[in-house]
């Protein structure tokens, strides 16, 4: 369990050496005193008294950085032009780019994918609007929509800053699902122009994935948006992270033998993920949910004005218990925590039933590490990729997309989603299935396949489905 | 000069064999007497008593199709399953596809290019909003975009049937320009609400290029996105056409031992092309132009409701003259056609000035069909692929942008339109050129890195540049 930033990271230094004054082997010292390895040279221009060169450098710590440039800058003869990282240079210029499926190589291409011919393409499909299926990108490409205002653990950047997250993630698509999927910010935060502006560009698309908008917003965005659309419209921060807490849920509760419906259950955090993850443990028939949130235990004897809060006082912790987390977790077999970083103690889990599941989610900092509790939970989760079991949105979402895009689903309702969870969990069997693995890895090649195996059979079975698909 | 129906066209047919019945050769026969020409067979499946196959046939005549199927379709044991022919092919699906430019491999490459390095990316670029530019596909990103009400020669088909066009269109910017384009068909034909959508979704692009929608209400949304962002807005099916326009005039005035400011044009069809080809006239320094639409010719001397006529009017025709097509072509040097097929007779042309230059470029039936005029006229030129002398858009937009794009201009002004327009005039050298060849191919591979090199450079020369670029 290292922590990710232990790895270390690679910079790229750029360097000027004045070949009169200064000798390579000088710069290379240098790196290496401030315990810079140098992995790669790259040499750039060269000419009788100058030489530019790319230095790959990897550093190990915290600082490193810092203590290097200045190690090279004390060197006469060297200028460091400029410093790159890795991460800064796989965004140089974006991460996607749109491609011909055909070359146009003469003009007989140029008349068939343009005009003349392309006319007759489209009287088609004026004349049936459904062969905009066949005949167009709708039938593989999905819109990532955000406004920027709630961008990872960033908050409200905008939506210039929120690009490089929804191009990362039309990559994933891709990736993963062959999914095209095309990054559209928009500069609006107003919730009627956000509708207006999805719905206006829908035709393009098959699907609609919304992505880091703040709550309330969301909520009425996505409601609207998908009673006015008749293509599936998805928030990601709010189903994405269900369905796969559903899925590791499941395979936790399987290998404590508890079952769903008898599982005391308490949701830390009742915001956007915290409220959509409840909504699908309700659907599979969970009984015994206790949200919980800043003002405590949210309770039907009470009432709120947040209408998230009011709906969930209205619809769960059935024994109406009040107080505190403290007093919500008594005897709970499950917390599950969408909430913040620390607000979870080895003492508070001391008082849940015996072997105890925690899914403690909050990011970037869990509700309470993993290394203050293990030994007295059963399992554990986060949503870091640097401990075991982590639920992560990449499970869902390019299967579940593949899946609705390939039976032509009107939308991704909660038998879809469910089936999603399903896929995901039964993606280990159980023999292989223990404490320290409850979910499988994104980079499960039969993820995506099952996935979308099974949203297309619930597509089909709850009526949604426009197409018949071989399987 | 034959027409390009002349040389024929694919389909592919689809055939099942009932091999207890009928064998391959009467099949093949039954086309070959229906002069169609077998050039590939796939066998798509084979059973015991059935085979599937895929017959691509090259047909030259119309009504070959239908009598090929009707000959098929009196074979015993022979069926006919589907019928598509190469230009629906190549639309299968659609005809782009959005790719990463790096893949992702394992887990440090997720980490990069979404969370949770990502998020110091996107925090750079909220700390300096330019970095967009740098670290987001904006550099080289175009939405095209469209709201179907004026496509090609079929008119208001909406924004589905549109798709294809704007999908095509994006191959040729990638092919030519290397530039990412994306098609956005817009679900609605309000001017606000395509205004306001364009708007909110300007920020993953470096420019936007409207296309295909109708008069009067391209010109405000131009107008008013132009001034509204601060990223270029160019309509092409104006502009477009009238750099490619004055390109081939530049030419045909050379060749004819005129000047632009001295020769007296008649410009046929006052729409949205006519008045932007007008004003790129004005601007270049022409001063004899004459306006002729539907009432006659536009006079100062009248008013109009059409507020593009009111202006045309007090613009042009200094001198005044009234009546109709015939009074304004007499002694003119050149006609310029974007109205109707047909209204330009040999007559008329036969009252110009000697040695006339014809451009009909009214689609898909010219003005005049050069072979109608040809042996009376200086220079001839149309729209069409199929007669040289084409004057087509695909020659300006992708260099245009390119440039656009590579100086990050804030928008496309007149110097750059012009430049565009000499610049394409300027790859046919003195010595090649002739009346049948005064505008150079889209495939002239020169073409676009010249339109691209003078672009920029209007681009800093007139102050809208934002970056000092490398020729």
């Amino acid at each position: 369990m290292s922590s990710r930033l232990a790895d270390g990271k690679t910079i790229i230094l750029r360097i000027e050496l004045d070949t009169d004054r200064a000798q390579f082997g000088q710069a290379a010292t240098a790196i290496e005193q401030a315990r810079g390895d140098i992995v790669a040279i790259d040499v750039i221009h060269t000419d009788r008294n100058k030489s530019i060169r790319d230095l790959t450098v990897k550093i190990a710590e915290q600082g490193a950085s810092e203590r290097l440039t200045a190690a090279l800058r004390s060197v006469p003869g060297i200028r460091l032009l400029h410093i790159s990282d890795r991460t800064f240079l796989l965004h140089l210029g974006g991460k996607i780019t749109i491609q011909p499926k055909t070359p146009i190589q003469n003009r007989d291409d140029l008349s068939r994918v343009y005009t003349p011919e392309v006319a007759r393409v489209c009287q088609a499909i004026h004349e049936e609007p459904s062969k905009a299926y066949t005949l167009t990108i709708k039938r593989n490409t999905v819109a990532v929509v955000s406004d920027g205002s709630a961008v990872l653990g960033l908050g409200n950047i905008g939506p210039y800053a929120a690009m490089p997250v929804m191009e990362g993630k039309a990559m994933l698509f891709k990736q993963f699902a062959d999914v095209d999927a095309f990054p559209i910010c928009l500069d609006t935060q107003d919730t009627e122009q956000i509708i207006t502006a999805v719905k206006n560009l829908a035709p393009a698309f098959g699907g609609i994935n919304l992505e880091d908008i703040s709550a309330p917003r969301c909520f009425e965005i996505e409601q609207r948006l998908r009673q006015e659309l008749d293509i599936p419209v998805f928030h990601d921060d709010q189903h994405g992270t269900a369905v796969v807490l559903y899925a590791g849920l499941l395979n936790a509760l399987k290998l404590t033998g508890r079952t769903l419906r008898e599982a005391r259950i308490v949701v830390c955090g009742i915001g956007a993920a915290g409220t959509a993850c409840t909504k699908m443990l309700l659907a599979g028939g969970a009984q015994h949910i206790i949200g919980v949130d800043r003002e405590g235990i949210l309770t039907s004897e009470r009432t709120y004005d947040n209408p998230m809060w009011q709906w969930y006082a209205e619809n769960t912790n059935a024994e109406r218990r009040s107080g505190g987390l403290a007093e919500a977790l008594a005897c709970a077999d499950v917390f599950i925590g969408v909430s913040a970083g620390g607000i979870l103690t080895r003492a508070h889990i001391e008082t849940m039933a015996k072997g105890p599941i925690v899914f403690a989610m909050a990011n970037p900092e869990p509700e309470i590490r993993p290394e203050l509790a293990e030994d007295i939970v059963a399992v554990f989760a986060t949503g870091r990729s640097d401990y075991p079991n982590q639920i992560n949105n990449v499970l869902c979402f390019p299967g579940i997309f593949r899946g609705a895009l390939d039976s032509r689903a009107t939308t991704i309702n909660e038998e879809m989603k469910l089936a999603a969870a399903e896929a995901i969990a039964s993606v280990i069997s159980d023999d292989e299935l223990n404490r320290l693995y409850i979910i499988p890895s994104v980079f499960n090649g039969r993820i995506v396949e099952e996935v979308r195996r099974r949203v297309i059979q619930a597509a089909q079975q709850s009526g949604v489905s426009r197409r018949q698909t071989r399987e």
